[in-house]
């Protein structure tokens, strides 16, 4: 799908609350909708022409990406607000939609102060939910996410994480997904902070890597994606060093289980809360429901987590085209934690899953 | 400062807007004041107490950091408005003041309507202005950060930027700040995404790297920075790859007197719009007052881009311990583009530049 045909998907969407053009505030649907990337671009779609606000240290990439896409461009010189004002003014809008979940209340007392006269309308997040599907350059640029990030896992031999320290091997893993990334001809960073945590330390579904050393004997959990031309994965993998005992073994092959019931529940039309059930109900089963507090997973795409969620509160139903994790995990206090999470595409009969790494 | 010294700074700010309590949502702010680090926390400081708010995945953490530092935790199970609406309603809250510079429009139109009862006021950034002034720790963290990032400049001989990519230079300069801080024991990451703009793309002052080879006898435009102790720096240095036209010395030496007027005219009391004057007369005098367009500095800690501006419209006075940027530019559309961009921090008595790399 190209720039244009996202923004007429946006068009298609006005007509829904009655408005005539639509601010996208958020940068990164900004760049999902022009391409282009910068720390200070909006973008409103009208029913007809489009115009993107930058500010002057935008300015030329701005103006060659606007003559290719038949965008007109604002500079900003005294706030967004007036711009925008100014822009709607001359076209004769009077009914516009904001992005509600991005923009600020403070930013959006300005926007109504400074352009007076247009009816402000929260919009039901039409670009996330756009964005939720992928098309194929999509795909293929996760696809390229999640190689870089599963050759750098690989060409780390299990023994080679003993006696680094948690946040000596988050750095070595983010150094080998440069790399891999390389090796392909392509360029990668993380798409997060990797999460390395050792031992006891990996009850904390998000632990922060710390100066506390790998040891054999323990487990290691390690959470980390790659970003590769502006698309991101998202894996995790929890390993023992050296011989696994009964525990380890018995929680492991729950959660396992757990994130395979989930991914076999996946297939369009399915409601993502039952996803999220199937996962919950094999975890509870076995006597650990308490210690599986978080979703069972999210959307991911430009984003490490947007859009969709995978929890038992959510209202979304899994599409053709969704990319999103499934990612179990039982935590407990003082011993350790074990999550699996793999990344998942919705095919049009099922669902393929997009990480190959060994479990 | 500690955190509680930070907490109680920003209690001391409750009275002006008659508020029982603020709500902090900012991420940042949320770190500032407890040292707290997550994906989902959100603080709030009531006239006597405080509560940190936060899910599972943070659970363990959050409740051994609030031990230590006698705060409550709240784990949010059906999202944070009800737990805030009855955290508050526990403790007679009615008036309490919220991050209307973070808080999304959506965000709060939930905590409205979900903890009904409470008056929301929008707090006047009184967290970005304690944060403004920046104590010892804080001095020592930033000077870590600049010792990073120059370190890792230096390492790099004018030559062996030639024949690289745009690209492959950012990465080369990011590699050799994480190689530089290991070297004194620390752990940096850069700051921010490194601007290398070579030749006629230096005209855009936030150029996107790209696949472009950095040629003998051009202009090299760098814009980096290292995040060392949660604390950032920001640098820009241009060079000239061979020996420098006649043009390119004019321009620079315009530019390097803009900078030295600005930095200069900054001593406690001074009106940030002043320093922006400084720099902007010398540039305009020249004749390049079209050339730039973007204010001379900005303010930077936890983040990049935080708090203060030196810019014509900036409503900021300076005060001991207060760190910015002074960076101004000339960009010439075709030609290139120069900017010197240094940090100082304002002193007792004047001020003090916290870079030392050659200009």
């Amino acid at each position: 799908m190209t720039c244009d045909a996202r923004r007429t998907a946006v068009r298609n969407t006005l007509a829904r609350n009655r408005a005539q053009a639509l601010l996208v505030s958020d940068p990164v649907n900004v760049r999902y909708l022009t391409g282009f990337e910068s720390s200070n671009a909006f973008l409103l779609i009208a029913t007809e022409g489009a115009a993107l606000f930058t500010d002057f240290r935008y300015r030329d990439a701005a103006e060659e990406l606007a003559r290719r896409q038949g965008l007109e461009t604002v500079i900003i010189t005294k706030g967004l607000a007036r711009a925008v004002a100014g822009w709607c003014r001359a076209h004769g809008i009077r009914r516009a939609a904001f992005e509600d979940h991005h923009l600020t209340v403070a930013s959006f007392r300005l926007l109504r102060t400074k352009a007076r006269g247009i009816a402000w309308l929260p919009a039901a997040v039409p670009v996330a939910s756009i964005r939720a599907v992928k098309d194929a350059a999509e795909l293929r640029a996760i696809r390229r996410a999640v190689t870089v990030a599963e050759d750098a896992f690989r060409s780390i031999p299990p023994r080679a994480w003993v006696g680094l320290t948690e946040l000596e091997a988050a750095e070595m893993l983010e150094e080998r997904m440069r790399a891999a990334a390389r090796r392909h001809g392509w360029h990668a960073d993380r798409a997060f902070s990797s999460i390395v945590a050792a031992g006891a330390n990996a009850s904390m579904p998000h632990h922060t890597p710390s100066a506390a050393r790998i040891r054999a004997g323990t487990l290691l959990k390690i959470d980390w994606g790659a970003r590769v031309d502006g698309y991101c994965s998202d894996i995790t993998r929890t390993l023992y060093l050296g011989r696994p005992d009964r525990r380890f073994k018995s929680i492991y092959a729950t959660v396992l289980e757990a994130q395979r019931a989930a991914i076999k529940a996946v297939k369009p039309g399915v409601r993502l809360k039952d996803v999220d059930a199937a996962a919950r109900t094999v975890i509870a089963r076995a006597g650990h429901g308490e210690c599986f507090g978080h979703g069972t997973g999210h959307g991911i795409g430009m984003q490490v987590h947007e859009g969709i969620a995978v929890n038992a509160r959510s209202g979304d139903e899994a599409k053709p085209g969704m990319v999103f994790t499934i990612e179990p995990g039982i935590y407990v206090p003082g011993w350790g934690g074990i999550r699996v999470e793999d990344m998942v595409v919705v095919t049009r009969t099922g669902v393929r899953v997009l990480t190959r790494l060994a479990k």
